[in-house]
């Protein structure tokens, strides 16, 4: 079993930035790793300046991945592609199995991705599908490993936590947040990593403005001993199964 | 500010007991300080035997006092009662104002109280609704004192957690825990305190089944690395507002 | 104990015809009591053309009730007026004292009346919720009958089964049946019941173009062997507690 | 029957800027009138700066009163103020009597209201729910008017559209929009009513990052021929009853 | 960009004149353009008789597509048909490709489909989730036509609104309105139209009675300026998306 | 057309044993015919031990099987297994296929299989949903027999009715029981069935407290007149359909 290890899936390639880049860099910066898996470059759905620009398939799939690289790279984390495809991002047993065999290599003890509703994007709720049963699968001692060898006791998986990250849209998504995340110290890492992306300039300052919107959320529901700065950023997540402790608080 | 604080608010003298009293014994073995205040003493809707044995109001109101007096003592918990009468237990602004004078006294880090929806018993969720009004109405400047004064800025309180607390019939109140509460060290001063009440004496195994069972729960729900012990007892909360936090896990 | 008896409580003189006429009809005619309690004559909400025509508040209780009483006893029902005001009907204590008494006097085993949304009229979900709460109270030894004498164990009442019968607009009532109710045989009672509530003449044809809609439902619905006639007739409820039974078919 | 008209119920005397002041100004810019009712002046709820200055309880009324007036005043609408107090705003008769007056003075086409839920602030719904009952009372020619006469038939009031505005906290009050008003034109206006209310000078440009965010949502669901202007501005509601219509867009 | 162009997703031959008859005869009536996309004949599924009759596959898609052109023709409307099969109709990449090129050819503002949920028919939920996904395709200039090229910006299309029609069992199928349309004038080339389906003769006066009964909720909900005839016949809707619009009425 | 007979849809080979071994002994016991289908052996996913000690996979098939035959057997139940693989069980057309033939040759009056929603098992929701879509198919003339005939009138089915068994953690997969049925006669041959399956012996005593705390709620939600005997067993189900009745009870 590993430390604490955060796995973030993420249909598209920028995905994971504008939506979970807090969490991760919280992550990287108390010195646990990250790992993002993308499912796809976001080559279709999310380029279309790029199409306009007259580029071809196979360069947008290389400038997105470069460019999450980068972005991953500002967090602190590592990142994988599985090639996918998006728009749309077609659920497989081949996809399923990939992500199996990244929950053993990476055996996560958080889990983020997509929330399962999303009527703008069927991408998203696709990915967050496939993220949930691979976990699933990957405890099961009886699911073969990625080469067909059955697992060890070792291989398998525990029952990490999942959280789901903030849709565009969160109302038309269903999306309503238990959990309000502190990211004021990571949110400069968050920022570098959203101007590795360059064709999406006008989201900066939107994702900059919505942190400062769930930053407002996180301190009207702290409890009273927090003594939060005036300027603290957020980001909201619901967490998909109960919290386990052994304290209320 | 105080340190943590646990403050409960029942509907009936025994409703802490049997829904909250892991949480209860966790927190005062941590040496934290708990209070439970009581509506109502439940002599009119829980005390059957006492009015088929003959017994009058007062008496039993007196019988109901003396046992939740010693289930909280061996919780390690304070109690009040605020005798509001049950069956109906009447919503009324004096009531309110009472548990705001309550809040503003033991200033709680963490509340817990009944959830909103409870088909069988219509007490239930009048006790939650008047904790969550004189909640909000404890942090305003603006309302005054039970003595008519206005409150300091030390004496309005901040913004504490609020649990609802387990249901007799959970799925038909529209009960989905969001938490998992390991009270395995607490529980046998939980069994204790049931044992305090013993017109009830056929709820004392149904509720350490109870435990058992919601106990199995936190060990499936538990992350990988938790490595609980094979008799983990458990209570299930709904956590009302976000949940406000640094760290995901 | 009471053999069947049904018990109806009916916010309005005539919510009782519209809505739950057939199952009255249907439980006279198997020989069981039925009492229908009116808790107003919807002397202001429902009389809009009694108004037009100058009568006063006194007349037109008086026209609403010989009314209703003409419509239960066409439907074989005895029925009761507590006159407690409509639009907006009140919820008081009195009035829910009122109905603990009505439920231990009847002893109902089965207990129908208005669902709990209503966004069209208010008074409809506050006789819900009386109707509600006094079951409850009814059922408890500690809870005073009405002239203030405890009542014995043979007083209080059981569990009885609670249905909500159709609002106008289901729909927006939030109101989706899980009981389908064949009133074929029942019907012309009904309708003659209907035909007793001269000022709502339109509403004979929109009642009765219901009823065949519901009846395409029951066909729909049921199992295979039942073999219904092609004209069947049709009520929908929505059965409040869970059915209690030992054979699922 | 009047013109289009529009009354907005709101619990405290700045709610309708923050929420609706868009909606207020856009209709009375194309000549309609715009009625708004404060419940209260939230004069012990959203007045701590002015508590904490040591200010009394008819001054603090009296200040909230006059900027209340001003901002009504920047958005070209009527403004009354019925004074039933808040923390907590009391649901009463009396309260709602005067509601139903001011319906049938006003004769209102559309209403805008707080949602049926909040939980941060109970005022907030016990307004929605007095605005609701109130004008269902105001369409029955057998209530009442406020000087105990019966209404006429020309009194009596329609089936005005019912709107819910955007709560503080919307997921977290199940708010979601299904109206994305165009407020662009009219912002300017509402921004001047914002800044009539010194006391919540934070809330100056949390409202204008709102209106910015929503205005995003009204270009990303407009249909394909509405050719917005980059700089949108929004505001989000919640229709109550059903949109009637003769085309579908 | 096309002026209003209306486009119905219908997964039977048959579905699009029951649920949407109104709204499609009302667009052509204003001159605009209709098109009806049939998934599949209903070749299986609702074509008992013929079955029993003893008839063939093929034959008894060919007397569907002929009656199916009927009535789009009695409608105003044109009608395509992508023969994917029916019980069950298969979502695949290959029909969900056929209906992208639809969209781009037809350039709809408005989509009418089936709801998300049927549990009486599983096509249902199966047309509208491929008519949904394909709608958000066909918007990504990195999606190919149908014939292997990219769009060009002319060929994609913008967001146009999207409406569920009504299903057979509303409550059942969690279909709640919020829109009800006026479909008087149209009528009665719905009912002509309804006529052109001689097999299910037993509907003709099914979803006669429907549109009296969504006719006199038109009413009820209508604005109190509106006046509608006695005799007001409607059809029922869910708009998917938020409603985008620059006034409130 | 049969007499009542029983049909269990079951993912993998246990489940029929924990969640629906009293429905199925007590049909049984009143001599109906009641016949189980397993999708799967539950061979990967719920072997663990089997796993750990080094069993392969045809092995554990065979066990499994043998261990469901001799439970049934004790039910009193036929068996059959479809050998479709577990985690993932994955939906397909064939075994769809095959589940109609199941259907067409039992002609079930009542189905039971799993709840639509598990957030813990991807292979329940993935049985229920081939359950249902076969039920509807079965009912087609136009669909085709396993050997690729038509049915004739005889070998379509009626319409069953349909019931969700409990899952394990019912709360968390949404899981509102309004169907509570009392096993208490059928209970010793659940039990026995459970000790059919010796790899699960801690679940022995996890399911017959189960059936302890079920049964709690049955006597809890009785109607008066059932004079339930003290150790009264139940399970619980929620109705799919709504149900058809004659009599409200």
């Amino acid at each position: 079993m590993a430390d604490n290890t955060l796995m973030v899936v993420s249909a598209h390639a920028g995905d994971f930035v504008w939506r979970a880049g807090g969490a991760i860099a919280a992550a990287t910066m108390r010195g646990e790793r990250a790992v993002v898996v993308c499912l796809s470059y976001g080559e279709r759905g999310e380029s279309a300046s790029q199409w306009l620009a007259g580029k071809g398939l196979d360069e947008i799939k290389a400038i997105r991945r470069a460019e999450a690289e980068a972005a991953a790279s500002a967090l602190g984390a590592e990142i994988e592609f599985l090639d996918q495809g998006d728009y749309p991002l077609v659920e497989s047993r081949e996809a399923v199995a990939q992500l199996v065999d990244v929950y053993r290599r990476v055996q996560p003890s958080v889990v983020l991705t997509h929330p399962l509703a999303d009527p703008y994007n069927g991408d998203h709720p696709a990915a967050a599908r496939m993220a949930l049963e691979a976990r699933v699968l990957a405890q099961a001692i009886g699911v073969a490993n990625a080469d067909g060898s059955f697992p060890t006791k070792d291989e398998i998986i525990g029952a990490p936590s999942v959280y789901f990250f903030e849709p565009h849209q969160p109302e038309q998504s269903d999306f309503k947040p238990n959990v309000l995340l502190d990211i004021t110290a990571a949110f400069p890492r968050k920022r570098a990593a959203m101007e590795c992306l360059p064709a999406q300039k006008h989201m900066w300052s939107y994702y900059t403005d919505l942190a400062v919107r769930r930053g407002v959320q996180v301190k009207r529901n702290a409890g009273p001993n927090l003594g939060l700065p005036h300027e603290t950023m957020g980001e909201a997540y619901v967490r998909y199964y109960p919290q386990v402790t052994g304290v209320l608080e």
